[in-house]
């Protein structure tokens, strides 16, 4: 058919809903370059106050998702399931519960993101393991998880490509935060997985991209519903992210982290999510045994063994798992301590995050490099009790000059009171 | 001081106001091409949702104003007054009201505009008398004003250069129906005419860019506003444009209509709407003698005069107002007929207006070559009795295959009904 982009454009300023056919142009249009940056930076402003309901957002994914490749997973007999997050500080989830739902027999597709602005990336991580790669082909790695059932990789070329282009356009452009946007983009690359499952963790609070509840529901739900939609098995929980999700921040302590995690020696509110979300993956794949199962597959280190055969076959060295000085953490550490006695009240989590990119660990633009070795090491969370000169965090860094400014930066981030605060559910929803 | 775009792009899009240093930022930075047409994209249609309120709409006045170079008159003794239209069908008040109160001895240094959309430009119509240039250099303005205390140009490259650039994208984004941006629009260039008073007409209807009659009041208070707050004396009508304005769409017929509106055969609502104007350009520039000085000025044949002054001065020939068969007229004349009895109801002017540029009177693209010999003329408007058969309009084409377009489109125009239309006021209101 034959659109006037800037007639669409104009629609959708005042509120219309646009139809299938039209959006489907718009994708085409841009992809192909036909339809300048300028004017689809005006449309993507439009979406932002005007919305889009859940069919034209259903068509939105559809149009991303089709202007890519999909795998086929079609000889891979075993349920397809993934996770996906909505991003948050320290959140290393998806390292410790791939290889442990793919211990049970779920074959685990993941194509998983980078860190940007205040949150870390699960492939930024796994790059500080020695020869990781996360850059497979979509070929590489359908062979791959046809023999080990899983596999971490990167948003290749031939995925959503649509989305890739219009991701970049809402980064400069202030319309990151908007449900319709939000929801095409992860689905558009999360059904191209081939899935029979999906399981989503989207993450409220001040370490969150929506701080809201009520917006982070409001995505939940749609993710759910697009899920549904295209036939894929879906639900999403709504995890409190107002504190760092463990005890590291940064690529490779987060790795050791998780490591420990696989070995049993969690913290617990990293295991709980874990635990839930792999619990939803058995469910979806009809696998009995729940939690107990999950717990066995740790205890009897055959989900460690998985991550180590992910590390094999992605050309990563796996005694990593046994030796963690073949990882690159710095030498240097600089304690941060308390500066009275009392609770920790509250933990200013996006702050922290961004402390944590100025150390190196993230990145605030797209081109900025990563230092897998620098970090955060956090003795002291929301309610523990704390005396004055105590550690609350260690910064890990050997950039002097960069520690001397990001511990200034600290002393806001954590507030200490006399009384113990009131503590929230750490998963407070489950949308179906 | 050092802004970061993208920051002030996101302030806006949540509504917050903008200080001084951050608009001066922003129109600096777009116009020296270091903000992309992107980002600014963005930012327009978030300008377009969440408004600016007096304060930012004056400082973009002045940042857009400065962009630029304005000219000095402070050596021609006479009040300096001009006036502006925000744009109708047929509407060529311009024209005759410059020379008019130029020969009360007002000086009018007219930048003008060109024909967008469904409406004419003074430029274009300007054009059609052969030789007469639009394009003088300001040097070249000052010394013509100096002499015969007239002129009417276009906008050249030194004038106000940040609202061109902003034009050019609003145009292809969707966002140019913005109160602070139109204001800031008109208000940086007619401010950079080093003016002692300003009049401005505002249409409202379905022939005007406002159709509603609130938003066209909102606007006129915002223009009066601005003008006073930069110490020129302001003043709007607001004009009802649901009828096009005289007898006559289409370049040289316009300047036909023009002239005789100058020799005291205009039609009455062109006459009403110039001569008001007028009365409050004397007022403004304390001449005495109002409506009658300027009837004189008419039946004396010095306002006539004072026009072709200009012609000559800007290189046109003269002897057009004596003999219209120097202009470039079509000689092809097509009737269309009242398909029945009764009374014209209602014309949709917007509709005649784009027809107009279909015909090759107007543009619908900035590059759109303008036929300046078609156009229309109109021989019965709303409130008129006609008899089925009797002529509405002539259509005045020398292309056949566009008449037959338009003759088509002609039909849904034009209303008629058994009973007379209530008709309202002309002139609705004024804003001092």
């Amino acid at each position: 058919m034959d659109f006037n982009f800037l007639d669409i454009l104009i629609k959708k300023r005042i509120g219309e809903r646009l139809n299938p056919e039209e959006i489907e142009f718009i994708i085409k249009n841009y992809s192909n370059g036909s339809i300048p940056d300028y004017q689809f930076a005006a449309f993507l402003m439009a979406v932002y106050y005007k919305g889009m309901d859940f069919e034209e957002t259903t068509n939105l994914t559809r149009a991303m998702l089709y202007s890519g490749k999909t795998l086929d997973l079609s000889e891979i007999k075993m349920p397809k399931i993934d996770k996906h997050s909505t991003g948050g500080v320290g959140d290393k989830v998806s390292l410790i519960l791939a290889p442990l739902v793919a211990s049970c027999g779920v074959c685990v597709p993941m194509i998983s993101g980078r860190s940007l602005g205040h949150t870390g990336g699960t492939l930024d991580k796994l790059e500080s393991i020695p020869g990781f790669r996360t850059n497979l082909s979509l070929n590489e790695f359908k062979i791959q998880l046809k023999k080990i059932n899983l596999g971490i990789i990167g948003q290749t070329e031939e995925i959503a490509p649509a989305d890739k282009k219009i991701y970049s356009l809402r980064d400069v452009t202030g319309t990151v935060d908007s449900i319709p946007l939000i929801t095409a983009s992860i689905m558009s690359k999360k059904l191209a997985e081939d899935l029979d499952g999906l399981v989503l963790d989207v993450k409220f609070g001040n370490g969150a991209f929506m701080e809201s509840y009520k917006k982070a529901k409001e995505l939940a739900n749609y993710l759910v519903k697009i899920g549904k939609k295209f036939k894929v098995k879906t639900i999403a929980i709504l995890t409190d992210m107002n504190s760092p999700s463990g005890d590291c921040i940064g690529n490779s302590l987060e790795i050791i982290e998780s490591i420990e995690c696989l070995k049993g020696n969690g913290p617990e509110d990293i295991m709980e999510i874990t635990l839930t979300l792999s619990e939803h993956i058995l469910k979806l794949a009809r696998i009995r045994g729940g939690r107990e199962l999950l717990l066995k597959k740790i205890k009897n280190g055959e989900a460690l063994n998985k991550f180590k055969e992910m590390i094999t076959y992605q050309g990563g060295n796996p005694d990593v798992t046994e030796d963690y000085d073949l990882l690159p953490v710095a030498k240097n550490r600089t304690k941060f301590s308390a500066p009275k006695t009392g609770y920790i009240n509250n933990i200013d989590t996006f702050k922290l995050g961004i402390l944590a990119t100025k150390l190196g660990a993230g990145r605030l633009k797209k081109d900025d490099k990563i230092d897998h070795s620098c970090g955060f090491k956090i003795y002291k969370k929301t309610g523990d009790f704390i005396k004055k000169g105590e550690t609350i965090i260690e910064i890990y860094s050997d950039n002097n000059s960069i520690v001397k400014e990001v511990l200034s930066g600290l002393s806001p981030v954590f507030s200490i009171k006399s009384e113990p605060p009131k503590k929230g559910r750490l998963i407070r929803d489950i949308i179906r």
